[in-house]
């Protein structure tokens, strides 16, 4: 993290600041161009924003996925769902793919994101894709080079790579004219100094994002080898997280919840629970001796 | 400044930090409870959400002000214009009066306040009141303490007397059942971990923000002496800034800006110019001088 001048936190971040911001974004996702870039405090926040670039109708989301998505599509009038089945998505006003998709990791290819794309485009429609787990993910599959088409809004997260989760900072890249659209409902100023002087130079060091994408896939394979010598089954995720599907989730989750140990449960998946990497030696032991203390 | 521990930067925000700053900011602005708050990152990013809680209609903002009522009202659909007498604001349907006002220091009486509210109560209107620079206004004008009315939205900026503008920290203070609408559309995590820290121990600091107000005071009897020995009219202001009203504002603006010295100038108004109090000895000492050469 770099050294933040006091100026961050007592001015108004000045525009050519927050210009810098979105052009190491544009670099750092391969978006065309800082143009097509939009910075927020935390994607979150551009939910609603985005589900609103169409007028209210039909909205679908891949599923099973983040419930927030469903929840911003309803509130700006969208009658929204989500669907299992990917052919759904074409016949609706608003298309949301996570991808890859959270908690599973299930992964939609570039071809078939822009054959959907293109269906859209032709009714009016709008795809969106979040792609807050793409840091790990396969970077030929992102749609983060292809906004300029029109009717593709990417997502990107910056805390969950960056693990400064706390920071909030965001992104939407889509079409000029779109990124123009979604940064007059923002407004100005809407990213905090601090956050655009660190974003800025994270963005940039492409050799700390390496060495953390290599290091967390070697931790993701820790954690499979763990989880799997304790007779779970890993059925998914990314090497920000592992998916396990078992019997036993909830009496395992309520067991690691008393070791400390907080996993995601989810309400209509009773059999999943979504495991983090620990985050430090201590974090493993732990991991390993409330695990190896189960049936 | 409180001491950051890395958490706020690499964790999300906890529901409970932002609950006790919601706490803290109801306490220090004299809301009813912590329900009647919306913390946001930034007040500005609320104008639009805010201007949205009435369908699209007429609103009217008393000017001349800061513009971004304006924009914001028209950006979700209302036909919006600013209007010199406040008797307009009673027919319309969204009525923003910026109080105390930015940047003349027009403060409009509570009794006027509530008497508008309850007329646009009848027809389902709105009293938006953007009270960012309350803090060294009358206290006895705030509606901070009467939003539960219903009709009523006041706005706090937290950056603008606390020195942190970078921070990006703001609050709506409204009916609970129209912050809980706003706190939706923002969702969750919308404030940053730094500027929950840091807002939670600064609004709680009554004591600094006294010492605060009295220094601020100081300064801008001060700033009146030093423009008024310079042959300028101080025609409005509050502590935190002064206006000026002179026929060679354009020219006085062009040397203030060679000597380093920012002021604000105004489109509509071409004869004010906007003093901020200068932020050291130095700054003071290039003012005076800057100041002296002006014929």
């Amino acid at each position: 993290m770099p050294q933040l001048s006091a100026e961050v936190f007592t001015r108004l971040p000045e525009p050519a600041a927050a210009c810098r911001l979105a052009a190491a974004a544009a670099q750092a996702y391969g978006a065309p161009s800082p143009d097509h870039v939009v910075a927020a405090p935390g994607t979150q926040i551009l939910l609603p924003l985005v589900a609103a670039l169409v007028p209210p109708g039909r909205a679908a989301v891949l599923g099973p996925t983040y419930a927030e998505h469903v929840r911003a599509a309803a509130l700006v009038g969208h009658s929204a769902r989500e669907v299992t089945d990917i052919g759904y998505l074409k016949d609706v006003d608003l298309a949301i793919i996570v991808n890859p998709n959270n908690p599973d990791g299930r992964i939609v290819s570039k071809d078939l994101l822009l054959a959907l794309a293109d269906q859209q485009k032709h009714r009016g429609g709008l795809l969106v894709v979040d792609e807050a787990f793409m840091d790990v993910g396969p970077a030929d599959a992102s749609l983060a080079g292809e906004v300029a088409r029109g009717n593709i809004v990417a997502l990107r997260s910056f805390g969950k790579f960056f693990g400064l989760a706390g920071l909030r900072l965001g992104f939407a890249l889509a079409a000029s004219e779109i990124a123009a659209q979604l940064n007059a409902s923002l407004g100005p100023w809407a990213v905090a100094g601090p956050a655009i002087a660190i974003g800025e130079a994270a963005l940039a060091d492409v050799s700390w994002a390496d060495a953390t994408r290599e290091s967390l896939c070697r931790g993701a394979q820790r954690l499979d080898e763990t989880l799997t010598s304790a007779g779970l089954k890993v059925v998914g995720g990314t090497s920000l997280f592992r998916l396990v599907r078992t019997p036993a989730a909830s009496e395992l989750f309520h067991r690691l919840g008393r070791a400390g140990i907080l996993v995601r449960r989810f309400v209509e998946q009773p059999a999943w629970l979504r495991f983090g990497l620990p985050g430090s030696e201590d974090a493993w032991l732990r991991l390993r001796t409330a695990l190896a203390a189960f049936p």
